[in-house]
């Protein structure tokens, strides 16, 4: 008996689900946050933490760790070193075959199939399968990257709240709320900015969007400008050759809206989630773990 | 005798000059970087460095200190603590005056008459002396601030490169130094941009000027729109009453000719330095330093 094990690292945690070879699921695990950007130690014991928990919850036993087939899709997979790390690691299992976090979820929602994907959270990444062709486009981090995402969006709206405050432009009920928000100071924004990363820039995300729904004359076209850099990412994905595209992440149904009506014409919805890709990985590249990839 | 001791403590170094009631100046000092984000300790420990400096270029004596009208131009000054603790900070002056990096060097343009500054360096910010109003646009930091700012340029430049690199946008001159500059490789873009901060983004506004005035037709529109905040930043000062406005920083002579004609129009040069402004400042302030603002 063969098992497989799929694995989604993610920023904020990380899940692992066991499969048996005719895809029935066995047992499911979680661990805590997985991005590379936290360290890759922490990494690992998210990873093993989830799957050890999945292990467990299917009944299989020490034996059965031998044969399990795993693979992972980890969220930047492209900072360095990550990738080495990985594959240096002593995991136990038969195979272990190692992609970015995009890819598992493109795997998944085509169940293996061609197609592209187009993931808007906190940050944004466009990815497809095209043959034997991957392609990516975005997702290289705020702020040099991830247009469309949570993360710009509250960057966006936070700018303009200051041009407001500055009179560079008319208050709106949005610019008025963030700014009240920081009890109208400067200073409490500075320091805010100071330690503020991606994710404390998309808690605004779901402020600008309901704004913006109401015609908030700031808020709309910061959503306009997001939903346009989001068509592109789709555009190019299917301008690649990808048949169909999927818009998935935290932010997507509420942007899917916004998006131009010839792209949402040639939106899918997923066919399954990323667990269910990172199992797909590790069936499609079950190699030794020596020759893992 | 009365003497008068001006000090511009600013990201990179920190100067100092000492002039006698007459506006002649005596001496001269330098010391390192007084930016409120490295820490208030270290900037007092700059100021005090180019002060001392200065004093002794002067050839003032020991005796001479108790009789110092000194005036402080910091950047960063809206930052929580730095005002407090400068003003708690036993310097041994007559008298000290504490304003922004911006207000000594709006002071020293206009020789303490109503008027505008915008600085357009790593940061932008405009500001304006109108009567006993003070007016300030923009200036928060980077990135939620400093619209059109070699910050600005800098990070506008990679999101547009890195556009180019997924096949989002056609490769131009520009872009493809960029993208070279980084062996190519997005791994070490986003490495590089996990410790950038403003300077760094900064660093690549050269290139991207020397682009725009070859008529890059990726560099040509983000330099127009940095033209654009920075136009924005003197019409609003303009606007609030500043009669005239002067361009200051780095990239003013760079960015003037991109302006719009009819506010290249209304600028001025100005009269004076930034020391000169918080030699002004300790003047107009001569407050005993129990009262220092």
């Amino acid at each position: 008996m063969t098992y497989y094990l799929g694995i989604d690292a993610g920023g904020t945690h990380t899940r692992a689900r066991i499969s048996d070879s005719e895809g029935r699921t066995l047992g499911a695990g979680e661990g805590g946050p997985a991005n590379s950007r936290i360290g890759l130690a922490l990494a690992i014991e998210a990873i093993e933490d989830a799957s050890s928990a999945a292990v467990l919850s299917a009944g299989l036993g020490r034996g059965d760790v031998g044969r399990i087939r795993a693979g992972i899709g980890i969220s930047g997979l492209n900072r360095k070193g990550v990738l080495k790390g990985l594959r240096e690691h002593p995991f136990p299992y038969d195979s272990l075959a190692i992609a970015s976090d995009a890819a598992i979820a493109c795997l998944g929602a085509h169940l293996g199939q061609d197609g592209g994907i187009v993931i808007v959270g906190t940050g944004s990444v466009g990815f497809a399968r095209v043959g034997d062709e991957t392609v990516v486009v975005g997702g290289y981090g705020f702020p040099i990257s991830d247009e469309g995402s949570g993360a710009d969006l509250g960057l966006r709206a936070i700018r303009r709240s200051l041009w407001a405050r500055d009179g560079r432009i008319a208050h709106t009920p949005m610019t008025q709320e963030i700014i009240d928000g920081f009890s109208g100071l400067a200073g409490e924004i500075v320091a805010w900015m100071d330690k503020a990363n991606a994710t404390d820039y998309a808690k605004f995300a779901p402020l600008v969007m309901d704004h913006a729904n109401r015609g908030d004359p700031v808020a709309e076209p910061i959503v306009q400008e997001a939903a346009l850099r989001i068509d592109r990412l789709i555009r190019v994905l299917l301008d690649r050759g990808a048949p169909t595209c999927c818009l998935m992440g935290g932010l997507a149904p509420r942007l899917h809206d916004w998006l131009a009506a010839g792209v949402r014409e040639r939106l899918r919805a997923p066919m399954g989630d990323a667990l269910q890709g990172a199992i797909q990985l590790a069936q499609l590249r079950g190699l030794p773990p020596g020759r893992a990839e």
